[in-house]
């Protein structure tokens, strides 16, 4: 018998339009593949340095501490509260979905008390529920609210929610996983605090690292604290020494995720934010029109749609699992199952990255039409897809 | 002006002789830039199948839990600590050098009343002395002691440690971060409970990745503990459910770090785990062997060197960065300084997987040298470097 580890690694090429990782240009994968460096040595603090520069455009910030923290989105969450949140500190979180139920899970293990305030799924945070609700909540630290939803595609309105934040003195603590490179994120416009990342969506490169970005006053939160972060790994004074010019070391940093962020970086500046941005927009559109052609439903309210992730309904009588395994084994397109209180019930579409072109949204309604049929459900052939064409075509004029 | 960032990256090839990063291997690379899947794609099961299968071997244990960390090796040492301690548990930490030190840090950080017992840098840790100490420390639970110390090219003898740990009922936590594939690790045959390592060092894939396994018993401990964990990213519960077949969602997995780790450990079993190890000691003998021709003495005491990692001390009149600034620049070879109390004293040669190599040994040797004779220091050239190739003949023989 041989072992299946024997066998060279040979994946085929998918069409990711899960919830992520999205598509990887082969110009990052080349990046990822260069040779190693030393995280000590002046070269690479170049490449750090880099980085940094080019965060700070996306995030649209002066903040000094805008650094990828080595770890997936889920440790950014973890950095932001277990940074911010001392023994004792009152947080409140804003769940309107998966994510924030995780926020909230984490402040407490951070040691928060935790409030939380329920908006149901598909629906995002109103900012005059969230002024009544802090209305009632005197001394806060802090507030969580996640501004896309991946579990529900739902975008939330940044803005409004951090000025109702500040009004009552909280930091502002937002999760911009997946609308960081697919919406605008205008972190200090905005007067966000703490905003934390993930690689392995709109910004185009693996999952591995996630961005974060905080505010000098948050900084100061930070240094000030008299107890000790409970996580040394996510430790953002030490960290704070190794990505400034003191490059003291903290732990080795993992090379060639930077090198390929890095590289996913620079493509994004090489298209401009602006024309991502409504590339993502154009895709995301065209998807929604072909869904509802298709007889499917959205299940984000009107206005706060998600670019970069659509949460669709599964018709009555067609099995989820089915449909997505015939995506990913027939035409090598995987989709996101439903999460929470939406598993079972919805696919979730990402157009993310590189995976938001629009021959993915062509070739996903074209298969999507022809496995709904096989499985019984009614299909006029052709007709999501043309409703997408017409979109785009639409889009373009605008 | 134009800025660092617009530029294509180009990092030269550098010869990693540090305290790791060391050298990746090309094969290892071209793993790294293969095309993304999902972390739910059943192809991707495959793959971290094969890499779990692989690690029990290096490992040498039949632990179920046995799986990479998402994070360099620091988080994994967050990880046996946050997972096995709970607020009120006490923990002795055994200190002989620098890892030592943050392993006590990240213990007290996770909760726990932190006992240390220090042994002098360049010492191992001896068996009676922590017999006789864990004699006037009842009821601990976990003992945490460091394998191979990076700090200060130390082995203790784990075994006999382990054995002095167990009579005392608590568990072992061992750090083989810079041990794991340069030297054995026996985790079911010494016992240990808790044993992690890190991706960059011996293993030979990029930094970025924490193997880590622990026995039924610490699992056991694991899921029996009444308290949340404090880190949700390190959570091994939920990390078990993704990496066992129920496939659960936890966080998005590095899936390219994690084709490199499945490559370089393909080519662990590809050269066979005790050629490797052979190898690793014959080029560190012949590394030590150079040194002490070339004057410089060895700083880990003798019978207790550690063979992917020599601490060698810098001669007086000599200026630490400025040597290894020089090769680093006018031969890309890089060296790693001290740490800590050998901060300034010493220098840091790591042989390390694909690192440890002769020609690496010859060309640090001849490098070292010139160097040395240029800076006044007295050099009978091709000294140290006879020393190295006698040694390797010798060690042929054996």
């Amino acid at each position: 018998m041989t072992s299946s580890y024997m066998n060279e690694l040979q994946p085929p090429q998918k069409v990711l339009l899960g919830p992520g990782p999205s598509t990887v240009h082969p110009r990052v994968l080349q990046a990822l593949s260069l040779p190693v460096m030393g995280h000590l040595d002046p070269t690479f603090f170049q490449v750090m340095d880099d980085v940094c520069e080019m965060l700070r455009m996306v995030f649209h910030t002066t903040n000094f501490m805008t650094v990828p923290i080595s770890s997936t989105g889920t440790g950014a969450m973890e950095t932001a509260c277990a940074n911010i949140i001392e023994p004792g500190d009152s947080m409140l979180v804003c769940r309107n979905g998966y994510f924030g139920i995780r926020l909230a899970d984490i402040a407490e293990r951070c040691g928060a008390t935790v409030h939380v305030m329920d908006t149901p799924w598909g629906k995002a945070v109103d900012p005059q529920m969230l002024k009544d609700e802090l209305k009632k909540r005197p001394g806060l630290k802090a507030v969580g609210v996640v501004h896309a939803e991946t579990s529900t595609g739902v975008l939330s309105d940044m803005k409004e929610l951090v000025d109702v934040i500040h009004e009552s003195g909280a930091l502002a603590i937002v999760d911009a996983v997946t609308s960081l490179g697919g919406h605008e994120v205008r972190m200090d416009d905005w007067g966000i605090d703490v905003c934390y990342s993930a690689t392995q969506k709109c910004l185009g490169a693996p999952p591995g690292l996630a961005p974060i970005s905080l505010s000098p006053a948050a900084m100061d939160v930070v240094a000030k604290r008299p107890s000790k972060v409970q996580s040394f790994y996510f430790n953002l004074k030490d960290l704070e020494a190794y990505w400034n010019q003191t490059r003291a070391y903290h732990h080795t940093s993992p090379i060639n995720m930077t090198y390929a962020l890095r590289e996913a970086l620079r493509m994004m500046m090489e298209e401009g934010q602006e024309n991502r941005i409504n590339r993502h927009a154009r895709v995301a559109a065209a998807l929604r029109a072909g869904a509802e052609a298709l007889g499917l439903s959205l299940l984000a309210e009107e206005g706060h749609r998600l670019n970069p992730l659509t949460t669709l309904s599964i018709p009555e009588g067609i099995e989820d699992a089915k449909v997505r395994r015939a995506l990913l084994n027939d035409y090598d397109i995987e989709i996101g199952g439903g999460l929470g209180e939406f598993a079972g019930k919805a696919w979730r579409v990402g157009l993310m990255g590189e995976s938001a072109r629009e021959r993915n949204v062509f070739a996903l309604l074209s298969a999507l039409e022809t496995i709904l049929s096989k499985e019984g459900y009614e299909v006029a052939f052709g007709a999501s897809l043309s409703a997408a064409q017409r979109t785009i075509a639409t889009f373009d004029d605008e």
